[in-house]
């Protein structure tokens, strides 16, 4: 079993079906007018943008863990998380004013400048973010449509349906917490551990192989070992996302090195390296937290101190710590034997990425 | 039958269930973090301002046309329409700026101002819209919610749900437009009425009264009857609104008179002068439009053009006309007796409404 062949496979056919699903919608939207034509155009071009679809490929073996079932009809169900990705990032990143987005203009930017371009500045980010909020909006509504519209029993789509919506409330609480941390300007670990819980484990692994599960007819006892599963690997990708966001290299996560200071997010790394390192390093750490000209010889300090402090070696510990839960858990269960040498593999595949 | 009496009973009845409904949302959120308790307790309040709960009543007269079941059942699954009501309004108002809902602050002001108490001005603006984003993008979900786990037969549930869905979109396209067409300054007749038969007549009457049918198992004639009542009435209502917003008494009709003017919104009533006025009319009209600080004494001029144009009386005209066809497609209909007398009459009053 080559995992990343079959990672690339079920990518491309995810992205065939987000584009024929988004090309009825462009159909509708033309039938309104031109310009709610256009929104949907660019929604599509967001969407389909990249993204590594990791959330679809863990629905599908959601599903494939329990049944051996039609291919086609998991992965046209599967796409409703990445249009809830979608939605998610666009309102986003409305919240963090941020520019770009997968190396393109965020879809607020976009819109600001569609509205500079042919009506003049007047209000120009107020349209954009207005734009924006609405194709977030749509996108939710389009990701509900592709779960509620699929080719499943309807008990285990109602099923699947009230769990999505559990998703889209923790991933909403877990950004009230994050939102509001970030203006109060003080956040503990604790809390760090469970806006990762709430905002990533939950609707990056445990919930997508839960959603796929559902469809398949799952009983009470396989979600929980999903979980078992999907939250502590769902804590190690968040955590080797904060390292890959001090250390990695550009060229490979796709966004500029030290953007997590530049923003001022207080990553795990960072707050255990504030617990253990010097005053003066705690000051100068904090300084450049959020901090937009911040050198590149200055995130080569924060480095150092991350390093020294042992914050490193602990996350890198952390990750694979969790990665083993993880593992252990898919190895008990009793799971179809392809889904779990999949979910195994890639669990491992997530502990040592480099992007 | 005493139609205000029906009206006040179900009203509290959906109240009652809005408030449960929420409380336990406030518990789930409660087990998260103070923070996150607040904010659903400030989108609990948000909710229970007001509002005249026509939405979730014509959901529960949807269900009585075509069957006579459990009146509980069907009250705890309206509530999702007001919710979606409650969502909706909270974007709008980020999006039109506006501060006040219900005579009090908006949800979006109301966290601008808990910033700049509990954690100073700097970013207060950005604070507030971002929690307000959030906030309605989490009332989004608990409508669906209350849908989804309503207490009825599956099938019947998700093909609810994909209405529901359906009017997402609709709302959402009609928004795209209305922004636009705002931003661009410039908008026709046609234009308008698509508007308001996307934002208004689907999602005031037509959608809620075939969510409900749809739960109590309607074919499809029965939705085309829904739509043939719907939309003239959903049209009327809009229309009459119009009216209410130039000609109406604040008492009554709960927001300052002329904020329609003052907002620069070009309803049916000003276009429809506007092509009819002289050149000066015109040009006095389209210099109100928009202005904030616009007098009691220029409010009635322009109520002087309308009335002058026989705009006033056209518009009347147009509500009386829709009312009249909304009751003869009930009249025609076999859906069963008290729920017919009820939507007949509750179009009557739509048709003579002062607020």
């Amino acid at each position: 079993m080559d995992i990343k062949t079959i990672i690339y496979d079920y990518r491309e056919k995810i992205n065939r079906q987000l584009e024929s699903f988004l090309a009825n919608k462009i159909e509708e939207a033309a039938g309104i007018s031109p310009d709610v034509r256009d929104v949907v155009v660019n929604a599509t071009e967001y969407t389909l943008r990249g993204g590594k679809r990791l959330r679809p490929i863990f629905f599908i073996y959601g599903y494939k863990c329990i049944s051996d079932g039609d291919d086609n009809a998991i992965i046209n169900a599967s796409i409703s998380i990445e249009l809830m990705q979608s939605y998610l990032l666009i309102h986003d990143d409305i919240m963090d004013e941020d520019e770009l987005r997968r190396g393109k203009p965020t879809f607020h930017v976009l819109y600001k400048d569609i509205c500079e371009r042919e009506f003049g500045d007047a209000k120009s980010v107020r349209f954009g973010e207005n734009m924006a909020i609405l194709t977030g909006d749509l996108l939710e509504a389009y990701g509900e449509e592709a779960l509620a519209n699929s080719d499943f029993d309807a008990r285990y789509v109602r099923r699947a349906l009230c769990k999505y919506l559990e998703i889209v409330r923790k991933v909403g609480y877990g950004q009230i917490m994050d939102i509001m941390s970030e203006r109060k300007g003080s956040i503990t670990a604790d809390e760090v551990l469970t806006i990762h819980r709430l905002k990533t484990a939950s609707y990056t692994i445990e919930g997508p192989l839960q959603l796929g599960a559902i469809l398949a007819g799952a009983g009470e006892r396989d979600l929980q070992v999903m979980s078992a599963y999907g939250i502590p690997l769902g804590i190690a990708f968040q955590i080797q996302d904060d390292i890959l966001g001090l250390f990695g290299r550009e060229a490979k996560i796709g966004k500029p090195v030290g953007s997590d200071i530049r923003e001022g997010k207080k990553t795990l790394l960072i707050l255990h390296a504030l617990e253990r390192c010097t005053d003066d390093e705690r000051r100068f750490i904090l300084r450049t937290m959020g901090n937009e000209h911040i050198t590149a010889d200055e995130i080569e300090a924060v480095r150092e101190i991350v390093r020294r402090t042992g914050s490193f070696d602990y996350s890198k510990q952390l990750v694979r710590s969790n990665t083993e839960r993880a593992i252990e858990a898919m190895e008990n269960s009793d799971f179809r034997a392809d889904a779990k040498e999949f979910l195994i593999k890639i669990a491992d595949f997530i502990g040592e990425r480099e992007y």
